[in-house]
């Protein structure tokens, strides 16, 4: 049996929930009885209210985390994500690993016995959707006495679910968490599938779906598409990093072999990866499954509208992608989140500049857990959710008792610096930034930094800010502050934001190192009625004067080296203003500082910093 | 048959060439004899200078150009790039397409018939290499009375055999044209390679490679492998455009089928691609050929070394590759290109920005098109090499004769055109400059816009050169100027380049409009002895004038506006001075102009462009 960690939930019996209510299938087909494999990790609260759903994607399992009584070699697939202290805290919530319709793993699937003819159901068994298994696993909450789940989450096809679930019932979802996910499958995508489907479907050990009355399972097939899959879950420098052109080690020397054996590592591990799979994987659930991929499509019945389609949602979104996963790259992502915002769903969207491609859904990465964490200890906040201590009591490492209490003063005392922060709000181009937004308005804040405007704001004018920021770092303190934020690079505009979403669009101390002057500021007043920029002054006399002096100025407000600053497009107050008239923004306000005292005389040469208010003129 | 047009080669027809001296490969086996499929066009000039072989990829063969007499419906696989007045003139050319060892369009290879048992090689047909491909296209050379090819070229694999020719007959080739190219593959490619082989040798009529003699066909594994090629052959936005997530044209409603049959277009795409394939495509051969791919690796026999594999080159190179090919990505070639500036071999580079993918080098792209073109008549040019008008009167489209004039004239004028922009040496900081580099030196100018110094300091000093640029159409002039070019991002850093390659780096009004100041200018005294730098001069007075009377300057040297200037990073001569001292690059020479008068008096006030000269001092 595998070690146990203090932080891991330890081991879990599977249950199987038998249902014999029959299940109307989008296909039209109906399922009359079926069997959920479940694995449940903490406690159910008394008002149910603590419940967070983990639906899995293409070859997992309802084995999420611990170890497995009846698989004690094996941990669950996302035991780094559940567990005591871990980003889904089993000592707050309630998690539900449940493995899906058609699936091999304990659920009914095409290798059951169908209760018509006691045979294999085999390739009889119907094609099931993402939104079949949300339905059975709807009916799996019900059974559970689970009315509206804190979270319903998942990677790649299991974000899919979540989303669908946050669509098809949402009232029994407060928040939705989708990693590595995507709206729909690009024809790349659906390709990759269609041809590990021709492996399997030409391979002749298949038999029409019906191998196991032969007695046959179609392995080569199987293992040709598990190869392919596996070279689309990892990105290629991950590749090239884990294999490389090493050789197989039983190649004593440098020679080739000249023939079409194993010679090199990756093809090594393929096979092995390959042949593995087509061992304990069946090859109509391989089907079934890709099928479902290839399928879901949100917006297939809103005319290709995904925000549209997105509309009933009424959870808030976490939407997670990774920089160099091809499979469902960031941009797959990001069109989710223009479907949410265009909605005003609140959303938060982070994107990982992770180097293992769309398997780092799965793995370490200190800022995907750090993101995942946050958002998960501000839904335990919202609801009220506690940490049940004693959950655990009855397990192997009860002796841990101390450091787990440990663990949950720290989430503490987080909490308490999280706080602190919030009411930081010290610079004084953000005090009366926020004194000119009207209380209850929607506002965008471009490059909103640790979000300490957007969450004042919130909390002292009941606004609903949508943050946007570059740095990991301040995306996590974002989160940590319950201030919704999407992770992009402002240079590439705003298309993610609708016409006229929000009221007020802040660009604060950012327009002098953007590219794309213009192009921001009309961005400003396309998504909002008024945009609101700060920038320091380039005009401030001391600058003119050292330039006379032969040097670049550097200055309180402007302290960088000419050669490493930031800032790279400069202005004074009169440039700002030309320009303004040459885009047809009519400014409303202008206040000056030096440094924050407020200067209205002579404030061209005497400000170090300008804040500006303005609209666009029809 | 095809419709010919004037700038086809028309019909051709395929010569077999014998060779019965035993052929010794790498792995030690001996082809005893073999037979070589052959296609040519234009016409071998007297002092046979004028060849250009053209090395195929994967499942193409020796039809390159025009209408095959064996083959009346289909066009040569590079028809467009090789023809009367296209980028390889035939007119100009006498080019050579050919078979290769073990593929099955004509050459021998495993479905030949073995000479020693009368039956198909099958399994037996030995593994050979892309070495022993040019080995044995060295002896149709001979054959064809050609000691020395104007050019070897390809695209992808056919790359491959391109660079080996190079360095394995190095005398024998005066230009090596490889497009879309590695010089090796990555983990991923072979990845793909080996479940492909997979596909192909699990499939049940495989029977080891002989199913020749079991009268079967491995369709379905060949099928597999070839839908697995053609998607890595696509970039996904192109496949998203071409296909996106279409249904199938026979779907008469929206309604999905709940089934595996063909849903999506890309399916019915992809299905009826292998099909078409395996009926044609021998599959040993693509296991030959996958093979080869994943052994080619120049740099195998010298430790990883790419430069010490390539040092024996004498040629020279133009390396083409596209940004949206996933399969041999720009990072390789860029490989190559860095392995051959720093054998001081003469290269260039043109970094395409197509959407096709891979597939791209066998598209039209103008860009691509351009360079290629004016490479050739470069070629022509330095190897005196005339048009030959009559080459073609005997074909059919002879009637077309006049137009076919027209396009000759229009490459002397071109010819004349390029010529005076090369003598067209203007600009003030460029002939101080030229004063400043000795002659016969190397000197690499970044940003070095359309060559023209490059240009003149090869013709009037004998300089060495090799540019930077980022600008396709800067990258074309250079080409067409016969100025070493390599296209890329300067703030990518000059990674490319290795330590003291060049005797001065040149970076000319380029240092205002970078973001990694610091960086480059380091960077400029690791790859050179000595640095220059021009720059506009920020602390001319009337900037810090124009700044006191509240605007950013606007001047003839700087005459952009502050929101949309490319100049981001400006500074006076203190304070580039500054920044040296800060740098330890001693100030060897400075000379400022005002705007062409050189400044000797309060320059600091009064020029508006500076000229340093600088080395690192130890």
């Amino acid at each position: 049996m595998k070690k146990i960690s203090p932080t891991s939930v330890g081991v879990v019996h599977t249950q199987f929930m038998h249902f014999d209510e029959p299940l109307l299938l989008e296909s039209g087909q109906v399922l009359s009885q079926y069997d959920l494999a479940v694995q449940t990790y903490g406690s159910l609260n008394a008002d149910h209210s603590n419940a967070v759903l983990i639906c899995h994607a293409l070859n997992a399992s309802h084995h999420v985390a611990g170890v497995s009584a009846d698989h004690p070699d094996e941990m669950g697939w996302w035991d780094n994500m559940v567990g005591p202290g871990k980003p889904v805290d089993t000592r707050i919530f309630f998690v539900i690993g449940v493995n899906n319709l058609g699936s091999c793993f304990g659920s009914t699937g095409p290798a059951s016995i169908s209760p018509e003819t006691g045979q294999p159901w085999g390739a009889a068994f119907p094609v099931v959707t993402v939104e079949d298994w949300v339905h059975a696993q709807a009916r799996l909450a019900d059974r559970l006495g689970i009315e509206r789940f804190a979270a319903v989450m998942g990677g790649s096809l299991g974000g899919m679910q979540a989303i669908s679930w946050a669509t098809t019932c949402p009232d029994r979802v407060a928040h939705c968490v989708a990693v590595a996910s995507t709206p729909k499958l690009s024809a790349q995508n659906i390709g990759f599938n269609e041809v590990a489907r021709r492996a399997i479907i030409t391979d002749p050990a298949f038999h029409g779906g019906d191998y196991y009355a032969h007695n046959t399972v179609p392995e080569h097939g199987l293992s040709v598409a598990r190869m392919i899959g596996h070279i689309t879950y990892l990105s290629d420098d991950d590749m090239a990093e884990k294999f490389g052109r090493t050789r197989r080690q039983s190649s004593a020397s440098d020679a080739y072999q000249y023939g079409y054996g194993v010679e090199f590592e990756v093809e090594s591990y393929l096979r092995y990866q390959g042949e593995k799979f087509s061992k304990y994987f069946d090859a109509n659930t391989y089907l079934l499954i890709t099928r479902a991929l290839d399928y879901f499509d949100p917006a297939r019945h809103t005319g290709g509208d995904l925000a549209v389609a997105l509309s009933s949602a009424s959870a808030s979104f976490l939407l997670v992608s990774f920089a160099t996963d091809w499979r469902f790259p960031p941009s797959r992502s990001r069109e989710i989140v223009e479907a949410l915002v265009k909605n005003e769903t609140p959303v938060t969207y982070a994107e990982i500049d992770a180097p293992h491609g769309h398997d780092a859904f799965l793995l370490d990465d200190s800022r995907y857990h750090a993101v995942m964490k946050h958002y998960f200890e501000n839904i335990a906040k919202s609801l009220n959710l506690e940490v049940s201590v004693h959950a655990y009591a009855d397990q192997q490492f009860s002796a841990q008792g101390t450091s787990n209490l440990n663990m949950i003063n720290e989430v503490i005392q987080s909490d308490g610096i999280k706080q602190e922060i919030s009411d930081s709000l010290v610079r004084q181009d953000l005090l009366k930034i926020a004194e000119w937004i009207p209380p209850t308005t929607r506002v965008l804040d471009l490059g909103c930094g640790d979000g300490a405007l957007l969450d004042y704001l919130t909390r002292h004018q009941n606004v609903r800010g949508v943050g946007v920021e570059l740095s990991d770092e301040r995306v996590q303190l974002c989160v940590a502050k319950n201030v919704q934020v999407v992770q992009q690079n402002l240079e590439k505009g705003l298309e993610l934001f609708d016409d006229q979403r929000f009221d007020t669009a802040v660009l604060s101390q950012t327009l002098q190192s953007m590219h794309h002057t213009e192009h921001i500021l009309r961005e400003m007043v396309r998504v909002a009625k008024v945009g609101v920029v700060s920038f320091p002054n380039f005009g401030y006399w001391p600058h003119g004067w050292s330039l006379l002096n032969g040097r670049m100025p550097v200055t309180g407000q402007m302290p960088y080296a000419w050669y490493d600053t930031p800032n790279i497009h400069l202005c004074t107050l009169k440039d700002f203003e030309d320009l303004c008239r040459k885009l047809h923004l009519r400014i409303i306000d202008r206040v000056t500082y030096n440094p924050s005292n407020e200067v209205k005389w002579l404030a061209g040469w005497r400000s170090t910093l300008a804040l500006y208010r303005f609209t666009l003129d029809h």
